[in-house]
């Protein structure tokens, strides 16, 4: 089904809920799916509606204007709106590790995860058999100290060159640097293998095996300059025991990983995480 | 905050959100949370919307003729209208098992529940004395095979002179007749002590063990005249081990059922279960 | 490193650690894990110790008899002997379900499964291309009520062929007939896609949804000849909600299925897995 | 049942298992329970075997110099024993905050706990009545930043008066001295209202609604005289979402407070928790 989202974001106010479901209703929209959210802190509204487009009064090309007219304009609202056709397009990177990688090409190939993957880009060569198994294109990148910024310039080119969307880096072994980060803000999603805010930085599993913990987690999160400190899109975590070497917590919390990393790109798939600040509203 | 509460269920239409919106736009109303939810198979859309009374522009005893005129009858609406103030009133059926009631008067205690609890009633002493300290009234009107129906007559007629609203069944061993649950129709909520529809019936525990699960859990849900088949409102469960012997099980579950028949009360306590056939919307 | 697993069942008495113990201390065992247990309702004791191999005082193919002189015959013990070299050697059996092969795959390819897959065996081609990217063979053998048993005797043939220790049916749709389950008695492993005893037989994810659960899950097992009674290995459980359609559900139970299996997988290769009756002991 | 149990840590050596085990079998011990422990990085074994005592070859006084004699000194152990008969001495200390300690006498009551509760100790009187309502006795010293020490004085006299084994601080919201620690090395158990290290210090399900994060948690640990940094116990956690508050955030980590603690308490009861450094060993 076509389907059309409406992401809005604007100061907190009466009537903004009335105004979105007349407009809606006026043009005969079959409502799928309307969440709303405030802020009570800052004073912020947040709504998310989807609605089928094939039966709805206005062409896709005109929902943006007359819903800036007819709504937008007097709320003052930052509003996006999303189709879900064409699908959206997601760019992988990796490294050597395959379980996040091998997840999200199982939930793409079981049809879990509607976009396409125009390409897998890595630093070694390790995952090409696999990845071009699914018939997707594999683009080999080596890195090194010398020619960090060359090969991010030739990753930035690839991916405007295949139109892509948000990039996953799926346990992909390098710090992008901001410059690439501020060309994809909020559309670039990285798993961190630690439950975020414990365990920032690099081996966090090792840090957790020598702390103690009774508990491991890894973290979903939009990459910003700052290292392991952008907005949480999704968490989870594993029981781990004292007989547990770091090397098990390893193998338990890439479980745990490749499930979070799934989870994350599924909401942000279907639209359904709002960041703003260092935060996530996710209506799911 | 004094808070109104509306529940609206009705078939599937257009226009029931801006209706909805617009007449509480229309009176001033402060949303506090709208959710909505259209069951597909069988096309009934369920709503629930909360405000603020103390600024809504309908006085409480206007409200319902008012969104009648203006809104139900228009989509045929079933609804219903509920205030936090005055507090709803919660009974308590026990029998001796303690770890139900005490997780319920904790949270009293703790001010987690928002609820008058006017009495306990249970066919034994045992549990009198720590009721007493919480200041709420206990009455003792012990169960035989030939006393049944005499007892249920007492206790409905307790409930009626305490206005009750509803009761909570925490781990109260008597089965209540059909006549008893049609005075208080999806207002009696218990805790089944498996994951239903597992082990209906007697003993779940042991039936778990024979059966070497490697799971157990609980069923909150509404008493409807076929046993242990009513709507679920909330569901639960905890790991066991082989070593876990039949009475091992007992406790595990016990801090389960505690958990989940204390979610049920809340989420029945902020209207936020709306109970149709055999299954219930909750809109946490 | 080559690891020596001894499993260890027999009536409950004293003196069996010792025994057991002083018998791996005398042949300079290097104990690497040791875990007991007693069902005190029947009265069998169960034990599971691994050693290092390599450094032990007998050699393989001498344990065996001089275990049994010295330790076993005295307490009239059931034993087992199991190296970790040669690798046990699983074959997989699929339909056109994917993600419980996919997960599997990606295990053995990550070096998380101490296993040879020698071949997959399918009823349809769908799942051929990234099987074979694994670099495992495909072999397609179509089923239908015609020709069940002359396949049945076709896969028994592949399976001795490949020399086979275990079968995983990872979705596999056919139900297996009792004759090819007695070739592998509690040698073949099956995921069922609901929490066993719930939801028994066809579609159990559309009687979940009907029955209004709130947690729906998944349970391995060793397969038998009565249809999903086996003994358990391994459950888990996902929440779902009321907006979740029977299709959702199908989707969160198969990110359940897949780990579940997973684990059983893992537990069994690791023979940490004592199957009794309509019971197992799991040494994790 | 009468039990005895012996916590053993020494270097690791082979032959440890198997002598323990001998002693046992020699004096008849009909075993309830053993495990045993590496910490490979440390070379460390640790041990906990438990027994009936009714049984037993040898009296209650003398199994420490038999055991020390014909075990322990061969192989340089620190060892201890502990008898469930007459049962552990266990104080605690609160605070206004009821949660945990309703909890803890809720499982004191019900049987669940194998301990005596002599007295509760608390810097406010609020939680007086219900406790008196368990018959324990309820001391109320209120503490000031002049008198702190002084309190303290009183506190470590009434546990050595009442012969207390151990403290639990169940949300007492005082910092003890390093002075108070020393007298009961590992015999405090705090729960703190994070998921450690996450989070350490005051306020934390602020800090956590500050960062979004998806799930918070709490941590039981020996207190150690570094804040938040003893040796975890146990640890679980919960999932929040956008729309819930700090004061969301505090009443959902409530319930998982009290689980993981009453936890904790069980597991140090039956002398499952085996603290060396930082860390513990948990035999359950």
């Amino acid at each position: 089904m076509e389907k059309s989202i409406l992401i809005i974001q604007c100061k907190d106010q009466k009537g903004i809920v009335a105004s979105v479901s007349d407009f809606l209703f006026k043009y005969n929209g079959n409502i799928l799916e309307v969440d709303q959210h405030v802020d009570e802190e800052i004073g912020v509204f947040f709504m998310r509606a989807a609605w089928e487009q094939e039966s709805f009064g206005l062409e896709k090309e005109d929902i943006r204007p007359v819903f800036e007219n007819e709504v937008a304009n007097k709320f003052q609202m930052k509003f996006d709106l999303y189709f879900n056709f064409p699908k959206p397009r997601m760019a992988i990177f990796v490294s050597k590790l395959s379980h996040c990688l091998f997840d999200i090409l199982s939930r793409y190939y079981a049809g879990q995860f509607d976009v396409e993957i125009p390409l897998v880009i890595s630093n070694h060569l390790d995952l090409k058999r696999v990845v071009t198994a699914f018939r997707i294109p594999f683009y080999h990148l080596p890195v090194d100290k010398f020619n960090k910024a060359a090969v991010e310039n030739e990753q930035i080119a690839l991916l405007k060159e295949y139109k892509v969307d948000f990039v996953v880096l799926a346990r992909y072994m390098q710090i992008l640097s901001g410059s690439f980060i501020q060309e994809f803000p909020n559309q670039v999603i990285n798993i961190h293998h630690s439950f975020l805010p414990a365990f920032v930085g690099a081996k966090p599993y090792h840090a957790a095996y020598e702390r103690g913990v009774k508990i491991i987690g890894a973290t979903a999160h939009y990459v910003t300059e700052e290292l392991d400190a952008g907005p949480i899109i999704e968490q989870e975590v594993a029981r781990v025991r004292h007989h547990n070497s770091p090397s098990d917590l390893v193998q338990i919390g890439q479980d745990v990983e490749k499930v979070v990393l799934s989870k994350a790109i599924k909401y942000h798939l279907e639209r359904k995480v709002l960041a703003y600040g260092n935060k996530t509203v996710i209506f799911y």
